[in-house]
Order: C-alpha cells, then structure tokens, then sequence
C-alpha cells in the first residue's frame, strides 16, 4: 500500500508550539510576572444562556424514548436551516434550505469542499492568510498561487488580469489581518471570477464582528455572487462555539460548473462522509439565531471589539501601523523598529510580558508583521497595552 | 474550475428513497394496517441516563465562564481517550493514548481516511457490504476488486493468494449480514495483509453487540493486527449516538508505509480537517465507559438481541436460511421461494405489513436476500415475525 505522497510536501509548522515552549520559559525565569495573552485565536466569554438553555432541553429530550432523535439529515435539521435562511433574509439574501449545509464548523468544510473539485484545479490564495486553505490544497497535490497582502493594499489585494486561477480563497474579515473588504472590492472578485469562471470560498467566519452596515457580511450581498462563490461561515467566534462545534456552509444552485450543481456534489459528499451535527449542537445552534440569543452574542461580540478598540487605539497612540481592530477581534500591526515578527515577539514576551502571534506564521508576507486578538479580559488588554506602550517608548528612546 | 469527474461515475442511490415511497403507497392503500418497520439501521431506545447526566453538567459547564471550554485537541480529550485505551485494556489490548483519535463517527473517519492514502492503490471490498466503502472510493477514482459473500461462505468471504489489494475493508459484525469473523477467520485476514503490504481497514462499528466471548470485538485481538490494520468504532449502536456523532479510530504506532508512520499522517490529516467532537459530546462519551454507563448500554444492547433471537427463531421455525441474529442486531436471510429482493419486499410489505430492507442494495451479491433489524420495540418484533411465518406457509401453500 501505497500513502498520499503530497503528505511529504507539508512543511510542519512548529508555530503555537515554539510560542508555548517560549511563554514556559519566560514564566520561569519570571515566576513573579502576570504573562498576558493577546495570541489566541479562541474565544474567552462562555456560551450564551439561550444556547446553553437549549441543549440542556434537548438533552433531556434525547433521554427520553418519545422524544429521543437518532440520524439526522447529514446536511441538517430543518429547523436550524430555516434560522439560518432567516438570518440572510435579514441582508436580503434569498436562499433555499437546500442551500444551506449545517456543518462541525468552518475548518472541516473548508477543507473538505476540496472533493468536489479537480486536482488539476489551480487554487489562489493570499498571503498571508490562515493556513489551512494552503496545507488542504498541498494535501491534494494542487498548483498554488500567492497573491500579496501588504501595506500598499492594507493587506487587501485585489485580482488583476494576470491571473489565473480556478479556485480562489477570500477571508473577510481576515483571519489573521482583520482586514476587511468592502462592497466594490468583493464586486470585483466576483466580476474577475465570473469572468475567469473560477469559484471563490469565501470565508466569513468572522462577519458578525462587522458593525459598519456599508460593509458586507456575506458575498452573497455582491451581485453575482451566487454563480461563483461558496460561503463558509461558523459559530465559533459569532456565539462562542470553539469547543461546541457548529457552523454552515452555502453552496447556491446557480454555482455550476461542468453543467453540473456544485450543490449536488456536496450534497453526494457530505451524505458519503458525514452523518451531521449532534442534534442537541443543532439546537443550541437554533438559539443563536432567536432574538434573545441575538442579543446575547452581540453582547460577546461588542465585549471583543471594545477589546479591540483598547488595542487600536494605543497602537494609534504609538505610532504603530496596523489594520483591522475594527469590525475584526484582530489586530494586525507593523513590528516597530523593522523587527521581524519573532524579533518582537520575543522582545514583547521578555519586556512587556505580553504575548501575540507572529506574522511570519502565515506566509511571507506575514514577515515583519505581527497578530493580536481581541480575546481576553478587558481589564488584561488595557494592562498588555500599557505595557506595549511603554516598551515601544523604551524603543524609541534606545534608537 | 473542472469538478472532481469521479463523482460522475458514482450511482445515484434509491434504496432508502425507493422503500418510503413504497411503505407510503401501501399506507395510503391500507389506511387501518399497521405497518411495522423492520428496516431501519437505526438505534429507537434513547439515551442512557448516565449519558445525559453527563451531558447535561457539560453544558452546564459550558456557560460558566470559570469551565467554559473553548478549542480543545482535534484527537479528543485526554479523559475520553483514557477511558477508550482502559475499554481495550480489559480485552488485553495496551493502546498509547496518542494512537486513538475521537471522532464525530465511523462514517466520516472510514470516508475521510482515505485522504492519507495514495489514488493508485487498489482496493478490495466485500460483497455485500455497507455502500460507503465503494462510493468514498469511486470518489477519489480509485481501482475496486470485490470479494464474494455467499451462502456457501456464511457470507464472510476469506482471502486467497490471487488476490492483490493494497488497502482490504473488513466490517465484524457485518453490515448489512450481520455475520462475524472468528479469531482463526481474522487471523488469515492479518497474515495476508502482512504478507501483501496491505492495509486492512476494519469497522468495529457493532462489535458491542458481540456476547460470544471466543469472538473477537476488536482487530487487535488478532496477533500482528497493529502493523496492518487501522480500527473504526462508534457509540452510534453501543450506545444509542446516532444522534449525538461520536466515535473512535485507532491508528497503531506500529503502522507503516514507505517508511512513514500513518499515525502521523493521520493525526495531520485531523488537525488540518477538522476541529474535534464538541466537549459536551465527550463529557457523554466519557459515561458510556463508566461501569454505571457500561450497565445501561449493556441493557440495551441486550434489549436488541432479544429481538434479533426472536427473528432467528421465527425464521429457523419457517426454515429460511440466514446469518446473523447473534452477536449482531441484524439478520440477512435467502428470500424464501427464489424471491428477488424487491420482489420479496413487496411480498412482505403488500401482504405481512412488514418492512425489511432489500440485500440487493448492498451489491450484487445481495441480490435474493434480505435484512431485518432488531431496532424495534419487542412487541412489534413478535408481531412481525408471527405475520412473516403465516405469509411463509401461505407460500408454501400456493407452490
């Protein structure tokens, strides 16, 4: 027997583990310091009430013989799908039940989308983006094209004729700039897919931290839209799903290609491979969407971004060049001083005791640049952000 | 973009399709008959107390935000992997924590395995055998071989030197045959995997129903089964989870190809692929491993086999032939008077008012023969075999 030899190809990535192994050591040679944590992409605030009301009805009713549930539909309840088309309608967005894929969460589909699709395909993806959408295609031996995020294009790059590309990756907001397109951009990823016939997975993950109503929280709001893009979208961060495993994924009729429904391969995929959600995560899921857990996560989701305001704002105060901190739990700044995003990593770590992420984990152009979240206590960001302010004076002075 | 053209060669299904439009005609025709169903490979008694305690203090847990739990490792939580290596151990089997991987089902683990293996391997799959086998196959456009199940067999096919397979399925207890391999059966199995440089990989998913304590319940029971053979469990029939998704896969250390460990392959292809089991689903898997747990499911596992003896009973009383109905909740039986398959549904439908479901949906060698399940409350087992044995004579009678 032979293995899939693309396996050979993915490059190990030692990046949360390097991060832990030198937050330990810190810690101690430090053991009096209070480490703060700005790395995590995971959120910190528990599930809201609604939710947790829900599963715990539903977990009483699988106790119970009349009321217990065995195999579901594998693309989801009815009536998850209905709350779910519910909730486009609100941005008038029309979709079909049938439409909509209620998934484990926005990793698996996005990765697992990749069946449907040929090998021969080749796949565009910025730089720097999370790095699933690159490991998924190594994994299946497809070509992979970059194209650049950088200060110029505040880590927004835009099509151009040069390219040519049969899938196309989109995160917005981004993950991990918090970048986020607006309504003219997307239009023009649409026209240039369109134009090319290529399909965009389009990651929306994080569109319930967008607040400015003239951006957009789904393509599907871009004319055109449903012809050439999938949308993958999760609970994760929007409701505090991270360990609770719940998302959806939209593959619209109208996306065809080879006279064939995108909608039905996946449809064939995920009835093959997967057996859904677990009812009692469906319902939970369901009260995400009713008016009062409405109001419960934009609670959360106003927690994070006055969170990433704080960070924003001393950044500003700074100096410092980012983007995202709005509309986005993340913040994607500039190491100062042309530090490289280990340099400054460990430069924050050992003088500030303040912990983020570096660039350099999510491509090369992630090099120089550096990630913090919104994830954590108010009271803790205030205090790493004083710190970072203080160390940047500290640079300055030293230079 | 070009679609993934395997998908084109696979056949549309109609079985389960086909079967309810069926039973609905025969309701509409017989609005006062009671059709009991005898078809369905689903669980009907709902969940064990301990699980839902469990479940329901998890999603208490949940919403606190001191035990809230956010992303957890994609391979499971430590505690229930524990409590799956102690579940082994009491069968003499010593596995590492690091060779067990959580999962949201057999399903998705059997489909999605497939990623760390090349396209170029053939593969050999029994015939008749649970449908997901050949479609996950068809998909990635990999060559199939079949090995016959047959009366002359008691449809547990065995291997002989002319065949070449680089990666073999076996299912013990056999869906949909429901017939188990013996330890000297498997062992033949193990020795030419070994001897092939194949993989063997093995669907454990009903082996709690085995209560023969000479047959085995787990590949590894089998001397030399570490360096051939990966393992699928689930909880879906143990332990009533088709509802709530949450099963196992053991990739031994010992396991290797070209010189790479498909414990690593694995354990990539899950932390690029997927996000884990959600925490409340572990916290109630957890219990089924708990001896409170292991009482209650064993209630139930007993429950089912009463029905599948009631079965075997009925249809050695009538003299049909078949397999199964020990060790197994199912039971595939020759159709009586050289029926075919749907033939003898319809039989049985239109005039027993009972619903099995037809063999020939499970290959071609299903074709004559029949499955009965032992999901179903006993009343309705009793009443469905006393009407299966009057329409036997009354066959019998009209030839």
């Amino acid at each position: 027997m032979k293995i899939n030899n693309n396996y050979l190809n993915l490059q190990d990535s030692y990046l949360f583990s390097t991060i832990a192994k030198k937050v330990n050591e810190c810690k101690q040679d430090n053991p009096s310091k209070d480490i703060i944590r700005l790395g995590i992409g995971d959120v910190t605030l528990p599930l809201p009430r609604a939710v947790v009301t829900a599963m715990q009805k539903a977990t009483i009713e699988m106790g119970n013989k009349d009321s217990f549930r065995g195999y579901g539909d594998e693309q989801g309840y009815g009536f998850l799908r209905a709350a779910i088309a519910d909730y486009y309608k609100k941005r008038n967005i029309v979709l079909d039940a049938n439409e909509i894929f209620v998934s484990d969460g926005a990793k698996s589909d996005i990765g697992n989308i990749l069946d449907i699709f040929s090998q021969d395909n080749t796949v565009l993806i910025p730089d720097p983006v999370y790095p699933v959408y690159v490991d998924t295609n190594i994994m299946a031996g497809r070509k992979i094209v970059y194209i650049n995020g950088s200060v110029e294009n505040n880590f927004l790059p835009m099509p151009d004729d040069t390219i040519e590309a049969d899938i196309i990756y989109l995160c917005s907001p981004n993950n991990p700039t918090g970048a986020v397109y607006n309504k003219e951009q997307l239009k023009h990823w649409v026209d240039f897919a369109l134009t090319k016939n290529s399909v965009i997975l389009f990651d929306a993950a994080y569109e319930a931290f967008i607040v400015d109503d003239n951006l957009p929280r789904s393509i599907y709001e871009v004319e055109g839209a449903k012809s050439c893009a999938i949308e993958f979208c999760s609970l994760s961060k929007t409701a505090g799903f991270t360990g609770t495993r719940c998302g959806y994924t939209i593959v619209p009729f109208e996306l065809v290609a080879e006279g064939k429904q995108l909608n039905k391969l996946w449809l064939r995929r995920q009835t093959t491979k997967f057996n859904g959600v677990p009812y009692i995560v469906q319902r939970g899921a369901q009260a995400v969407f009713t008016l009062e857990g409405q109001r419960q996560i934009k609670e959360n989701i106003n927690y994070y971004l006055e969170n990433a305001k704080i960070i924003a704002n001393a950044l500003t105060e700074a100096g410092i060049w980012f983007v995202g901190g709005d509309n986005s739990p993340y913040i994607w700044l500039k190491c100062p001083n042309n530090m490289s995003s280990w340099e400054y990593f460990d430069y924050l770590l050992n003088n500030a005791y303040v912990v983020g992420t570096p660039g350099a984990g999510f491509g090369k152009n992630g090099e120089g640049f550096f990630r913090l979240t919104a994830f954590n206590e108010c009271e803790n960001v205030i205090s790493a952000m004083e710190r970072i302010l203080k160390n940047k004076l500290r640079i300055l002075k030293n230079n």
